[in-house]
């Protein structure tokens, strides 16, 4: 590995400093006071969305002479609008309760020491995604409520949008008493990113979001404690025992509700028992809504008789998170053959089941590991929000730390506080 | 870096495939099974003392052949007394309840799902430690009962001694109809731990348990993600508003009963308004009790006066871990120069005040940024045994996953289990 520039080092060092005094500040902030500068971020967005369009415009203008794909211009687009679902969020945050200060568990030692296990911030938190601007806003008002300092590295594409967005935060929290450190942009090349992943020490934990190779790249390269989040090759099993309506509809939702996102489905398994009756019925109306199928050699004739697009699946196939209209799928002999084809070649996101039989439902939930798993119910359900938490950072698909989608309490780590009238070890 | 020799990477890539294998059998054991393997393993040792005792006796004629040193071969030394303690350890673990299993947090979402959040073990968990052979014992009795597989990477030194160990477990997981591979010892050069730690995907989790050395480099080295423990530059802060009667009792014994350890305390700081009055008592004692002390310039009239061994303080004393019986020790002009003290040397361990004055307790509380914080009460107390875990894995310095003592749930994670009938997103 190269060397990195030691300016850029020196650079990273500074940023992670300040976000460190300032999260020093934000750990003993009151709620009241987090709150007020949440709803205050949220107008000031709004009040500047003129301004934050209008930088958008000039990444959207550079997008589109590079060549960006139609799909990211989208994703990268900010209108006043989507400003206001921005800022909206942020209210949303201000709604959360604080985890700061949370006791986790505690007890009255027998030698009268007090003993008790409290949340409090990380500190500093380091984020690397890629084109979406209102994962910036995102992370700054998760950050503020769970007390951490942020030091956001978001897309080049994006570099404008998020210049703007920042301004306002920083001086909007600034107007509120708060350090504007709270919120810090990194800016510059690959070899930013590169001493951001080595700040051990100046930076407690770094959560990358975006693609697989973005991913992989920060869990190899990173010495600071990585969250790895988001890559999902989700299976949908039709078991033997399936209601083939419910299947049907969860197979559908899986696939085609948001095939671009983590939590839809890439991978169908079908049981024999059942392939003549669902698979028909399945691959019409994944057809028609648009899907091409990468099937074995059993899945092939149902597939040509309904008139879906249809290719040999390749080993490759099986691993694929397709992030689009694609799905590969696969009759298996038995409960047994789909459990050893998620450990195979799952991601351990998430893993849904269809049955009506009490055992394979729990062998499923016993046996697959995975951040979820889903007895009859579609796999795009494993999201912060459809979970209650009212926001989130990410989903996380490591063990250790968080596992399934993460908000407020992610973002924290505890502290033992042990109180004592003079108490020594014997 | 070099690159690994690809035998030991296939070796090791061997190892991990088996204990994943194990893994799965282990996930499912009940809580009944898990503790009968436990008392097994037990009775087992006893029975094999005299063949344990003399595989040690060859890793401590090695060891005083390469010049070991004392308390070296101490810690590596196993008599029978020794082994039974070992399997009494065992025996305690079988005891406490299981981790896995135990529902989080959970609720029925509007839409009729139910979600509960449910402890399961990591899969496999690899360990990577120095001379002690009981930490062998600990270590497969803990990832036992949390249904882990573990891969055990001893020190060199205690080679022979492990290896008998670890083959009267695994024996005995065998006899008692559990996979052997519950327990497996890595042996090999530097290659074979450099394999382990870039295992991604086939170990879990890493906690390596040593020196600083030690740790720092697998914390640097490794892909797969690792429990940072046991590095503790340890403070007493004696406050203006301290009983120095109890801070008498904590400093001496915070320092020496039991110097080698993490949690002792390697450094005092006294504030100015009390020094006087503390610094000969307390250097007396410490001295009295063999004590070294490497002061600030003020600390160095009253070791004089009081005769105890005193050199000056470098810039490094404040950074160091000394595990033994040195002491650095500084005057500072308030709390605020504690706490900024603490802030730069601190390594996130144990901090103590001992203050009688409620506000000065809060401030440290709430702002010291470390595993455990104390008010009035010996450092040595940061310990599973202690906090009344009923054992320890390790101590964790970082705030990712566990902080502080790490004992059985610390060697979970976490599944989300979605129950429905047939729902999909709308």
């Amino acid at each position: 590995m190269a060397s990195i520039d030691p300016e850029v080092t020196a650079h990273v060092a500074e940023l992670g400093d300040r976000a460190r005094v300032a999260s020093r500040r934000l750990a003993l902030l009151s709620r009241a006071d987090k709150d007020a500068a949440l709803l205050a971020m949220a107008d000031a967005l709004e009040a500047a969305a003129p301004q934050v369009v209008e930088a958008n415009a000039e990444d959207l203008d550079r997008g589109r002479a590079t060549g960006l794909a139609e799909g990211l211009l989208d994703r990268l687009r900010l209108d006043e609008g989507r400003v206001r679902a921005v800022a909206g969020a942020l209210r949303d945050i201000a709604g959360l309760p604080d985890p700061v200060g949370e006791v986790m568990r505690g007890s009255t030692l027998p030698n009268g020491l007090q003993i008790r296990q409290v949340r409090v911030p990380m500190g500093v938190v380091g984020m690397i995604y890629e084109a979406r601007p209102n994962v910036t806003v995102d992370a700054a008002g998760l950050g503020l409520k769970s007390g951490n300092a942020v030091i956001l590295r978001g897309g080049s594409a994006a570099s404008s949008t998020n210049r703007a967005l920042v301004a306002v935060l920083r001086e909007t929290l600034d107007s509120q008493g708060i350090p504007a450190d709270a919120v810090q942009l990194l800016e510059g090349g690959r070899d930013a990113v590169r001493a951001l992943m080595t700040a051990r020490g100046r930076v407690d934990v770094l959560i990358p979001r975006g693609g697989s190779d973005l991913i992989q790249t920060v869990v190899r390269e990173s010495t600071v404690p990585v969250i790895e989040t988001g890559v999902g090759n989700c299976h949908v099993y039709v078991d033997a025992a399936a209601d083939l309506d419910k299947a049907l509809a969860i197979t559908l939702n899986s696939k085609v509700h948001r095939p671009s996102v983590c939590n839809a489905a890439e991978s169908l398994l079908v049981h024999r028992a059942v392939a003549a009756d669902f698979l028909p019925k399945a691959l019409a109306a994944l057809g028609g809504a648009g899907v091409r199928i990468h099937g074995d050699e059993q899945v092939r004739p149902f597939a040509d008789a309904a008139g879906t697009a249809y290719e040999p699946a390749t080993e490759e196939d099986w691993g694929r998170e397709y992030l689009s209209l694609d799905l590969s799928a696969r009759v298996v002999d038995s409960l047994d053959d789909a459990l050893e084809h998620v450990r195979r070649y799952g991601t351990g996101h998430t893993e849904a089941i269809v049955t009506e039989d009490r055992a394979a439902a729990r062998r499923w939930v016993a046996e697959v590991d995975a951040a979820a798993v889903m007895v009859n119910a579609s796999t795009r359900f494993t999201d912060g929000g459809e979970f209650g938490f009212g926001a989130e950072i990410g989903i996380s698909t490591q063990k250790l730390h968080a596992r399934g989608p993460m908000a407020l309490p992610e973002l924290t780590t505890t502290k033992w506080v042990v109180e004592g009238d003079g108490q020594v070890r014997p």
